[in-house]
């Protein structure tokens, strides 16, 4: 039997990305995409408990047959696995994201959002990105080395809880693969205040990202700057058990105050 | 000077939970309220950047000035920071939440969206939460118990990139605090299908949460069912560093194909 694929992302069903990296794998599986009716950048692991979830056919063709949903990116990978496909899938392939997801962007990106969801459904997932926020980027690059990681996982699997963060450099020679870490980082934010015509005001998110380790060449960051495209296992464990026993001054019992 | 202290939450500004937080904590410090203007459950760390942002003065009385936001959890932190208070506050606490953030829950959590994102703007950052979802649950012994916690932590702040992840039993003696580490486990999901009045199918999520380790006696689900509450250091580097050197085969260079 052909493995079965559940492909996703946050950019919406539309999304050159997503229809490079359908095209690019469909030889390697029976491809289902469900994948949010437009743009739901930034939603990170966001579910919808509030509203109702839809979806409809978008289009079908020889070995892929695509859905949009109204919901976040982790609600299209719940809706793919428990209510399109029979069972869920042998893989979940997430992107290819327009935009980086590298550093602290990985918290805040939908399409590894969705790479997350998957993972804690014990499904093996991988989340794609090039680092161009460019609607009409150009995916050839990435999806010459998209595939042989795909093939990779898909024949090998993961380790238990870890998934993929997968960014490519956007650049017309990648010049390879490299397993590094998420780079620490921070957004320098600020908000852009404007007035509506009805006079009221509004703000926009808006800020620059700050590279806080430069010097490192392990991170994602430094090997994205080198030409490479930069694979990071990560886990849906956030505990950091380092800082679990300088801590212990937090363990204590009560009595109950009279 | 007092310190400046920011109160957030996802069950929104009116929610029972962060009245109760204020009111337990404003002697410690100025609180500034920025919080959803409704419910924003389950929303992770999704930030809006397809939708102005708005927040209204909800309130004022000595020591608090609280405010609402159309955001997202995640939108009130920053929108806190960087355009209400005039500079980034000494601590964040997210909360008190109506439900459990334990295990993969915190993955999930609105609460905790907020709490990492002050610890990603290297603000000393903390998520309570009670493990009852009632809209008028009680939060007397959660509210004890925080108090101290909230105290400690604006004293001794906390180690570099760490947030805390704070849950409390819905008990009435809860017996002291334990700190432990995140569990495995998973929710068993399946989506409820129903017709709208229109003759439209449409879904809601459901499911149970099954603990993958019920022997382990360390982890944030065993403590809080053995009464205690549980207080799990967080952290923001989601890469799986033991998993990095499993992955070596993809590591490869590679040359463009002509």
């Amino acid at each position: 039997m052909r493995p079965q694929i559940l492909v996703t992302n946050d950019d919406g069903i539309t999304a050159k990305g997503i229809n490079c990296l359908v095209q690019a794998i469909k030889h390697l599986g029976d491809i289902t995409v469900v994948a949010p009716d437009g743009p739901r950048s930034a939603q990170s692991n966001a579910i919808t408990v509030h509203d109702p979830l839809r979806y409809w056919k978008q289009y079908e063709e020889p070995g892929v047959v695509a859905y949009r949903c109204n919901g976040t990116p982790s609600d299209c990978v719940k809706i793919g696995a428990h209510a399109v496909m029979k069972s869920p899938p042998d893989l979940l392939v997430s992107g290819i994201n327009h935009g980086s997801n590298s550093s602290v962007n990985v918290i805040y990106s939908g399409t590894m959002g969705a790479a997350f969801d998957g993972c804690m459904m014990g499904i093996t997932s991988i989340g794609l990105s090039l680092c161009s926020h460019d609607p009409d980027a150009d995916f050839t690059e990435a999806v010459r080395l998209s595939v042989p990681i795909v093939e990779r996982v898909l024949k090998e699997g993961l380790p238990k809880d870890v998934c993929l963060n997968v960014n490519f450099p956007n650049i017309p020679d990648i010049k390879g693969v490299r397993v590094a870490r998420q780079c620490r980082g921070r957004w320098m934010e600020r908000f852009v205040e404007r007035v509506d015509p009805l006079g009221r005001p509004y703000l926009w998110l808006t800020g620059d990202f700050v590279n806080l380790e430069p010097d490192a060449s392990d991170t994602d960051e430094a090997v994205i700057a080198a030409g490479y495209g930069a694979v990071t296992p990560c886990h849906i464990d956030v505990t950091d058990h380092a800082a679990m026993a300088q801590l212990s001054a937090y363990n204590y019992d009560t009595e109950k105050e009279v």
